[in-house]
């Protein structure tokens, strides 16, 4: 019966089918076992179609203007003949309590073409961070023929490292600033960016915007690469006049060009694939370790005595397993 | 017996004894579970004695000067009534193949004074970084009296970032370079690190060395700061000559201070010490999950799957767990 549902749905979500791109999605996120043997069941069918779409990560701040660039972004890569997915990672959403009303009514113009699919993406996952649910919606974006697909955050928590953990090219967004301000750059993003836009360079901010962009570039010169072969652009915009997003979607596909040519696209790819299995292997394993309530209590006194400094981290990490082992 | 020999050796390194110091370490570095069991009983005894000295990690590119740096440093620091001692993780080094005499040869003056102590540490750990033992060589240098730590690196794979987890202070060390160059500085480390020492401005180089501290002063600005209210100095010295040295000592003295008084030198330690005892649970925990021969097989199928995208990462880990719960 499960095996039939699934299959019909993964036949639905391969013909490009966005009701059932949406239920597979929903499947995905949900925690209930049913539910979950149902959704590996549309994602193995699924699988061997995804893959082939640029996946784009993008950050930036709460009004930075993220919404108003993917959506100029989006309806240009519409006109070239891509079809657009957008995944909004929102770190303050719930799995499983459907769709966010805020996001509903952002990108508006988007949301309403037919080639374009967008979709608000829980971020509660096992440690508070982007739920693997997105990494998994990706793929379905993917089998349901999306070439283009925008993973975005507001970057709270960890999500901007996970949202760069699964995408192919990391954008940092950022607005005109005066040069001492960090823009809420969190450790690790400068690292990991492989382009960055500054928006809103128009009006009374179009000079400010440009200097912002310069301080950047010239920042940027003391991070060590993301990604070998490319040295990160900084682009000047205007999300709202929709000036410069060619320029960005140029740089984009000169971005791709590259990393396909070269392999680099695939070795991320599978390298992510690899780190993410392990991932969740070694959090399920803590977890099992965890679900005894002695070792629970032994771990919380265990882990008092080290961070007082009377017992080393190691001395601390062989008690534990050892009372673990005796106790089983 | 054990119980013994480790109660005098406690008490030895306790008062201060050089020779029973090394032999701990030695004791901490092996990997014999009897010497094991013995290190953890010394340890047991010294730890309420440590924990009073500033711990100072330094890196640097092998050529930056950090020898000589660390000399000058080390002596200026006796001259003021500190007690030094220097551990020097070096990447290239085993476990169990005793001092490096490479090692030996560097830092003589400090390494001959009584007040110093200077010994390489082998960084071969589990996975092949800084070992554990370094982490518990400093608690027994605290405990054997020496209040001023230098933990130094030259930075080969994830030594900097394990360096940088386990001190209270991260010093990185460059050279006078033209602008465009990375002098070696990988992924994340930028992030940790709470002073800059351009080393080596003297002669010829002077003029280069202090365009360099201007640049890098410029580009820490885009740097989220690794401790609050902590602005991170770049100084210009030159450890040949003996020339800022006296400042950049007045400096870590200054940070000290700081981060004393308002209590973050104890949070982060206790964060450190809670982050290593859970490190060394996780390491152990899939250790032991894949001592059995056939899960081994299943994960190396499995990984394959998933980097081949013919499974998801989620599926793949819940497929690995299952079939250890299966098969145990």
């Amino acid at each position: 019966m499960t095996t039939n549902v699934s299959k019909g749905l993964a036949q639905a979500v391969l013909r490009g089918d966005r009701r059932a791109l949406s239920r597979a999605i929903t499947l995905v996120e949900s925690r209930r076992s049913e539910d979950r043997d149902c959704a590996e069941a549309v994602l193995s069918e699924v699988l061997p179609n995804a893959g082939s779409s640029l996946r784009i990560g993008l950050t930036g701040v709460p009004g930075v203007g993220k919404s108003t660039l993917i959506e100029s972004l989006g309806n240009l890569a519409l006109s070239r003949g891509h079809r657009v997915a957008v995944l909004s990672v929102d770190p303050s959403s719930v799995v499983g309590g459907g769709s966010i009303l805020a996001d509903k009514t952002r990108m508006v113009t988007l949301a309403r073409k037919p080639e374009a699919f967008v979709r608000p993406s829980p971020a509660a996952g096992r440690s508070g961070g982007v739920a693997p649910a997105t990494r998994e919606a990706v793929y379905l974006c993917e089998a349901a023929g999306f070439d283009f697909i925008i993973v975005e955050t507001v970057g709270v928590g960890q999500t901007e490292l996970q949202v760069a953990s699964m995408t192919d090219i990391f954008v940092l967004l950022l607005q005109p600033t005066a040069g001492d301000e960090l823009q809420g750059i969190k450790r690790g993003v400068m690292e990991l960016v492989d382009l960055v836009v500054v928006n809103k360079c128009d009006g009374d901010l179009a000079a400010l915007g440009q200097r912002t962009a310069a301080e950047f570039q010239q920042a940027l010169r003391l991070v060590p690469a993301h990604t070998v072969g490319w040295t990160v652009p900084v682009i000047a915009v205007s999300a709202l006049l929709d000036e410069g997003i060619d320029d960005m979607l140029i740089t984009i596909e000169r971005f791709e060009k590259g990393v396909r040519g070269s392999g680099q696209l695939d070795r991320r790819r599978h390298v992510q694939a690899r780190e993410w299995m392990w991932q969740e292997v070694r959090e399920c394993l803590v977890e099992r370790f965890l679900e005894d309530a002695s070792t629970q209590l032994r771990a919380r006194q265990l882990e008092e005595a080290v961070a007082a400094g009377s017992l080393s981290g190691m001395a601390g990490a062989r008690k534990l397993l050892d009372h673990s082992s005796d106790s089983s």
